[in-house]
């Protein structure tokens, strides 16, 4: 396939924090001729139909992979969307939070989950990209965009998105080479985001590693608010909490990456218009 | 078309800071019932080819309102989609950022430029959602992602993006009355945002004033690393001051929200199920 | 009892976040006629011959009631300690973290825990009172105190000690008057602290609760640092991590508590020289 | 003594913010087997009667040394206790704050201070430990504890605790070998302070000296406001300033510790689990 | 007078945080049409010869008042300035820091200082204008710069200005009136400043009066780094702890003003093109 | 003239950010035998006659070299000034805002502007030294004080004032020397300030420079407010918002700083008091 471009679909299903900017992430500057990719949604719901529509126009592109990106990916609507571009013949990688956990996992002879996805699937899980906080007292359109705006940043800074970039730059070469494909099957810890994170800073990386798990701990506080708690004066309280958490793991994040150029350590990883990963870290080299 | 389910459909052509969340902006809970939105995208490219594809398939949606968003909507590629869309009678609102000027304007018999746009069209030119610092030194998928969450604190806090929702709320209510529609004709100018702010506080009014300011002057910068400065040592300085300048920004209008919170007037104007627009300062208070 | 000095004995086992300041609560300003304090600790440790030795000369005291304070209270020192005190039929309230629940609670018929404790005996459990990062290679005698400090600051500013301050103010009016007494049988939730914390601006207590959210979730981070995680590289990154995140919890409370100062709400509560326990709001006001 | 435990007697009477963590210091992981430490108090109060009582359970313990903390060690009911212990013949260690300077030294030929103190006794006097806002409008049990939480990360991060143990660590060693003791006699400057602080940045050890002269500074303002203003409009806003002051203290000693950070080398000192005094810079490193 | 011009001559010799802005107090818009400023200054220097140059050019201006500002005003230049002015039977007013008392006090017949200034002079001390750390490795002209910048942060915001404000607009109206007039005589204790700083906010006037002692704390460490420490090793890390601690007074401060926007209660004092004082609070009023 | 002092005579005409501390920075510890500075000021105003006056004054010194700063150097005031002291046959140098540029250039042959100054004049035009907000609603005594400490605060740490200290020290030791020399013509822009400030981090740079694009842009702002808008309400807002802006960069300008700091690699440049121009980096070092 050398010589020829890659097309990528990626297909949004409903929102999570790792949505809005996971289409831009392999051509962060819109200069690679060895790859095309298209975005297509299904609007902020999860629908079986509207997920069906979304999946349809996907496949009529005819891409080379389908990166699939929605909250619990568990639903009817995702579920079905997978089973539709397997059908195809379609490779597809699912990034989806922490409660789509039981679609990819069933339980193995003994305790412990075991993968449970078809050939030709990969995933990530994300239980640091926790859900929002959806009382209509307290989100409305600038409330849900701030608390995008800080899951981003958590993503961002602590090297979860560059996880996710590494693993799909490995892909596509794999698939371009028409070899073996090892599709990703990764529930991404904290643990795991900030190796890719490559901070030369060992406190950089605690406080990484600490933003992650305060946005993971996020979930359980707007889940209950959104679902358990019914009293309005005791669940608005929970949502905003769990919004201001958010803001300080954004800040936790922030405070690792301004450590990190502190001693000009940054890690950056750009594509080349040719489609290679580059690396380095201080700011005045070229990347290599 | 009252009890009909309206259909808008979001073109995003290439990315700017506005891009992300727009298709999210009207339906923040996922819960609407008289709105489907979809979005079709061209991937990171403004290439004309790419637009074309985006637009056929958003056409094939058959929405009754396209909202297109691309960076300089003058150029050929969102240019032809807005022709592509006429063509079809679908009406149409452009959300762009400031070299997007002249794609709207033309020259008047004086020097003052005057808006030169089809029947049906209307725009939003946001010159606060400035360039990012696109040089391969610097931007690899993280910082753009870092960059974008920074341009989307400042153009949720300071009130951007409820301009942008008041007014599509405006025109979806007017398409679904089949009266007289006025379509929107604004450049988003910092001291028109604010208003949209809500700010009770005038110190907070003023903060989120000089947060917009900043970030136009990022555009400034970015451009000019982007395109004028040719020697790398200087451009790269040019475009990291550049998010340095988008970071403060950010955290001005974070500021600003901050000094809402602390005398609980925080605006907050949610949609019903049945999207009405309702609106709250109080935290503990119900929208109405 | 009443013209009596009434004499608590507080017994500290080990330490947690709540012990080094927990005999100062009730006396704050070292001026209470009607009560005398006494501490008897068993040092850093909870092995049980400290822990007999220090509650034997707790009970040497003679105290109208004793207050303990440990870690997991269910351990085999805190236990026999509690034994003891029974005995001797002096009443006892214990104050511990979050796996002490198992030396108060029983399973139920059905699957809830059911309270399981000695008539004349009381608890606060706080699972917002978290472990430390008791790994060599990170905690010396400063990174100790720096915990501890945040810790405070957490449980102080949120409302947690003033939640314990109000309870055992009643339990001694109680035990004076010899009448009937309702010894507190208490899980400190989040969401019952803030209660306490009195805010006024319900961003603050959004922020106090976060606060406290963040603290409970600081417990697993170190725990699995301290406990599961033997390759070093590794458990130091994780007990670092655990208390960058105590460190932003510490912030997220004064955060809260610096909102409350801005509208001039801050809510104080000291004890009279007779006991009485005051109220105030406004800085300039006398409490009454 | 080798093999065998040395028995450190803490004695609280009354507090300062050195008092609460003091008796953890040496063995700040719980886990020294040849070391054991056990607190005895008065409570709040340093009424003669209450440290008298105190003394007498620490006695009973039978200690190889101890050390005695309190605010103005120069009032009777410290200076009785210092007289028992060394009745009792036991070495005593005095910590107090800047007020107890004239318990230890009486006026020299010249007009130098000179030290007076018995042999077997030592005593370290930290002005830099400033007395508390004690008003009733001001202080309540929340208030108390924020202000202790300060003063602990000043003494902490700056390198006043650190002298302390460095000082005790080596007191204890002379005294198990059974050789000449050479008793600690130091009135705490923040010039040397800093130096156990062990900073390799030149800028982390200026912010530490500035923090902890802010903290001496604090004595003045706080003393003022108890003793001398009467106004309860005045002496209100002296001890509230009091307390900012201390909270700038704080932020400056934390700012110190993170530059330290930045360049990963926080130095550590724990104790070994036989005593042993360890020593580390890199955050990855062994302590050796 | 009325209806001419008010000639105030400002004779600054070497400088103090004060002396930068002096000159430009009272006609902050360059408007007052019966008000004419003139500033001579004696360079950075207080030799008695560069002194007698700037005041003999002052008094060539034949001013209706002279208002001069140096360090130390006990000096030989300053104090044969104020000679040479009172000669002139010209009513002089000095602003000087602490170690200026000596100029304007003499023993009383107890042991209490006594005011002891020409009848027609007039003085504000300053011992919150602390001096700077004149040490060739660490003052340079930047750094002189910036802790000019904090010291002038904290002057403004706490209400130093504003006192010193208050007071010539009054001197200057009584001698316009010819009437009597009462020179200043003033210690500008924090306790005086914060008064003018007109706070609405108790927590805002309380970290004000923290910024002026802790300014006020710094003249005795830089005094110490520049005439008494003489090991290099040793004043720079005073003289940068001076500096830092300077720049946390000017937080403070900020903070200060930012709480009392909090509540838009920021005191303006603006003068009218007349010189009349004005006054307001919230930011949208009109001035009366 | 060596062995001679250099006379420099600084002329402040009306008030820019620059002036308040311009005569102090070739003397800032106030110890150089080889130089004489005075100031000479018109006050607040830029009348002619005012500016006449100082210039008079000036003149009378019999200075070297003149150094005027001013606002809007082009106005008639300063210009007359100019022309006044050529007549004199002193050199001068001009230090002004942005709007003085059209004061040295004029229109070129082709379309860009070029240098038009006569021999023995030079100027340093800063457009980052914006315009103060000057509405009397906003503007006192006080804010105009917080206004010019950002600006110093900006022009400090940025490397505007190095760069004028540097071409300073050039220009008198080529004036001693009685050789060729060579004026500084110079538009400081926030590259070439950069480079003075002597950067070692690369990220300390970007946000230097950032905190200079952001200065620039006030100007717009401020005179918006004061020139353009005459509704009161939106007037006030936009001066308070270039204030806020200011408020930002100084942040920025401080943040760069503190990162130097981290790395101890803060340059310094003191003088010597023989007029030697030093250099240090470590803040252990000697200057050489």
């Amino acid at each position: 396939m050398s010589g020829i471009v890659f097309k990528l679909g990626v297909l949004k299903l409903g929102c999570i924090g790792a949505s809005p900017l996971l289409d831009l992430l392999l051509d962060e500057r819109a200069d690679r001729e060895d790859l095309d990719v298209k975005a297509f949604t299904s609007g902020a719901k999860l629908e079986p139909a509207a997920c069906a529509l979304a999946t349809a126009s996907a496949l009529q592109y005819d891409p080379d992979l389908i990166l699939m990106v929605s909250p619990n990916a568990a639903l009817p609507g995702p579920k079905t969307s997978r089973s539709t571009v397997a059908t195809a013949k379609i490779p597809i990688i699912t990034v989806s939070d922490g409660p789509s956990k039981k679609a990819f996992y069933k339980k193995g002879s003994k305790s412990d989950p075991v993968v449970n996805v078809p050939k030709d699937q990969g995933f990530f899980v994300l239980p640091c990209d926790p859900m929002i906080g959806a009382r209509r007292e307290f989100l409305d359109p600038t409330e849900m965009s701030l608390f995008n705006a800080d899951v981003i940043r958590v993503l961002a800074s602590t090297g979860v998105l560059r996880l996710i970039q590494d693993e799909l730059d490995r892909v596509i070469a794999e698939l371009r080479a028409k070899g073996t494909v090892d599709m990703p099957k990764v529930i991404v810890t904290p643990e795991k985001a900030v190796i890719s994170g490559g901070f030369s800073n060992p406190y950089a990386r605690a406080k990484a590693l600490a933003a992650l798990k305060v946005s993971e701990s996020v979930a359980e506080v707007t889940s209950k608010g959104c679902f358990v708690e019914q009293d309005a004066t005791k669940y608005i309280t929970l949502v905003a909490a769990g919004h201001e958490m958010m803001r300080a793991a954004a800040r936790l994040a922030d405070e690792a990456r301004e450590l990190e150029k502190s001693v000009d350590s940054v890690l950056r990883t750009p594509h080349s218009s040719s489609g290679d990963r580059l690396r380095k870290f201080r700011l005045g080299d070229k990347p290599t």
